[in-house]
């Protein structure tokens, strides 16, 4: 790696602590990821995209920004990247996945209040993360009743903070709502960036989207095979980047992994012996380093074969439709693909209950580990009725509540391998 | 008291934990309220209501429900009294105030949801709430994620359950959707109730709750009187009652005692010394018999001056205009008066801080302590800001974060033991 530390001071990083954090980080990078034994080769440009995490993107960002381009930071997949790539700027996903800087968070945030937010606070205060430093906008939204009124002093210490309401039902003044937000923030996004939305703009904004998505799905899908292709971390990896990549170079690098997964599937050759207890993950996003469960998990003599969280399906199914001859229609689209997303903050949200049955149905999980980050309200409430509808409908179920410390990784670890072992008799 | 237990029995109450119910809330009504010196003798009505809490009260409602009326149970200031009152049945809340039925609660809901949430499915499943086996109707509404969420498995319990989705901001959207479900409320209610609402009975509705209002206000006005004419146990009180009273019984009783207050005001008489330190409380709603926190404040050499929150001025402020010449005008008049609530469930919220700001100046508090409930996120995330923003006001501020049990009622005695310390120097 090249040296950056001048880019980092120049984007105000402190940089004895980020030095750290990305030590730390490396080490677990290395620690979980190469130490998995028959990983698809194409998983090498995601260790290279790790190794250059602060990096190189950091200074393709830095160029893209020097050419004019505008970055916008997101914490939610509500946050419609067609729009952005419509006025030719830089999505970057802003959620953070670890312990750091949570002492001072803690004075703007209940000390009850769940990682990701506190993550939130914490890189930005603690002044280690390069991709907020970058942005030009950050779109928080109204979501879960954590962020919503955590951005009233996100703002403050930002600076550059706009915020997006949400609808919490999924009615005709539900969509209205969000068509209505969608618009404003095509406005906003013009404004900044002194570029008008076109159609033709719009639709290749959809299309790169959309081949994300198909890429990340089409990778989904291969994993319905026995033995699986590709583990559940280098998976879930590959959906944690999905938020931060260059679109395009993600899509083919991914397609490029595909190909070798079908050809391990027509040889029968996976990750882990044929017949390994199966896993569909569901619940809270993960964000980069959050694999602490996925980690437990396959070192437990079983695999992940899915996860149906914001960093998985539910943040990548379903696809915008292209057809539409005004900018107005073409919204009408995205905001049809992203009003299904089903997030816990909906009430009801029963999408969701039959998009985990689905999933496991065709990823031949023979069991379920919901994953709820502590105090994280809406995935808290909702997983007491996802457990109740699975085991009613035969599929095992495991409750995790956990959050960004090591603390409980040992009690975890029992947990989940009396839960394998229940899965597999 | 005559003896209930046939009524009671006839509603599917647990008898033997009920009685235990009322036996521990009749004792603590003796030692929180009966030991208090100096009270309004008008006091006595409220004495009687609570002794009859669940026995003549519910007895009324029974009668009105043999009548053909309708009862509508509620959980929040949302639910607009008046499209009740306009069908002529009875509005009654049901949030409660004790840690009961806890246990059984759990099953539906995280352990890590507040006290009151649980106490709604407690008092329910334990079989302890007469109020909520009278209902024809019950209302949730989408206000937090807490309650949003469990209202999804609530509904299952109770089997009336009827839910208002209501807005997080206030933009033109979100009055929008507040008139559209009031419309849709109002519709349902003329479908239960077999009663249409007319312009009349609309006005009849409107102008009793806002009598209800302007005697609960008249009562808080006074209290900015040194020496302070009546403690703020007794004014919870009244606000607690506000809730299942009869409301035109309710409104003479507090007008009475108000008229007994000014004489008191004339006459420098108060229910503590005169320059007792006055401490103006505001957050989460305290529900009968929640009584703990006021009850510390009031033996620690204090006085309650005001309550910002939805059992207060929160849910009693401004009235509904009363000028329409159609159902919808008045409608919309309603939205208007309802819209205003500065609950901290919307973002942002600024009109909150002021209105507390301008409680502290007319009820002349030295100070404010915020009472959040513990996993309130809402208003514990609101309470950085509201700290903050007042001890910068040079107002000072303790936050407190509780729940349902007693446990910690001798730390909380230290700590605003000490605060109040703090405001009298």
């Amino acid at each position: 790696m090249a040296d950056y530390h001048e880019m980092w001071a120049g984007l105000g990083l402190d940089l004895k602590t980020h030095d750290m954090v990305l030590e730390i980080v490396g080490k677990a990078y290395q620690d979980i990821f190469l130490s998995q034994k028959n990983r698809p080769k194409g998983m090498s440009y995601f260790d290279f995209v790790v190794s250059e995490i602060h990096g190189l993107r950091i200074k393709e960002i830095m160029d893209a920004k020097a050419e004019g381009r505008k970055v916008i930071g997101t914490f939610c997949v509500f946050v419609p990247e067609e729009l952005v790539l419509a006025v030719d700027a830089v999505c970057i996903g802003l959620c953070a996945g670890a312990e750091l800087g949570f002492e001072e968070a803690e004075k703007y945030l209940p000390r009850n209040t769940c990682s990701l937010i506190k993550a939130a606070f914490g890189f930005k205060l603690a002044k280690v993360c390069p991709y907020i430093e970058t942005t030009d906008l950050i779109v928080g939204e109204n979501t879960c009743d954590g962020k919503k009124k955590a951005y009233e002093s996100y703002k403050d210490i930002v600076g550059n903070l706009y915020v997006m309401d949400l609808p919490q039902m999924k009615s005709t003044e539900g969509r209205a709502l969000l068509k209505a937000e969608y618009k404003r923030f095509a406005q906003k996004l013009e404004e900044i960036s002194g570029k008008k939305i076109t159609v033709e703009s719009l639709k290749k904004g959809i299309e790169i989207a959309n081949n994300k998505r198909k890429a990340i799905n089409r990778m989904a899908a291969l994993r319905s095979a026995d033995p699986t292709p590709i583990s559940g971390l280098d998976a879930l990896l590959a959906n944690q980047v999905f938020f931060y990549d260059d679109p395009v170079r993600f899509t083919g690098s991914v397609n490029a992994i595909c190909d070798e997964l079908e050809a391990r599937n027509r040889e029968g050759m996976g990750v882990a012996p044929k017949g390994s207890p199966r896993i569909l993950l569901s619940g809270c996003p993960m964000a980069v380093p959050n694999w602490k469960v996925p980690y437990v998990i396959e070192t437990s003599k079983a695999v992940i074969v899915g996860e149906e969280m914001c960093t998985g399906e539910r943040g990548t199914q379903n696809l915008v439709n292209t057809k539409g001859n005004t900018v107005d229609e073409l919204i009408d689209g995205i905001v049809d693909r992203y009003f299904q997303i089903d997030c816990a903050v909906f009430t009801p949200n029963p999408s969701r209950l039959e998009h985990i049955k689905k999933m496991v149905k065709e990823y031949k999980a023979d069991g379920v580990i919901h994953y709820g980050l502590q105090f994280c309200q809406p995935y808290q409430m909702e997983s007491k009725i996802v457990e109740k509808e699975l085991e009613k409908a035969g599929v095992p179920t495991l409750l995790i509540e956990t959050d960004y410390s090591q603390e409980d990784a040992g009690q975890l670890k029992t947990r989940i391998e009396a839960f394998v072992e229940r899965i597999k008799s």
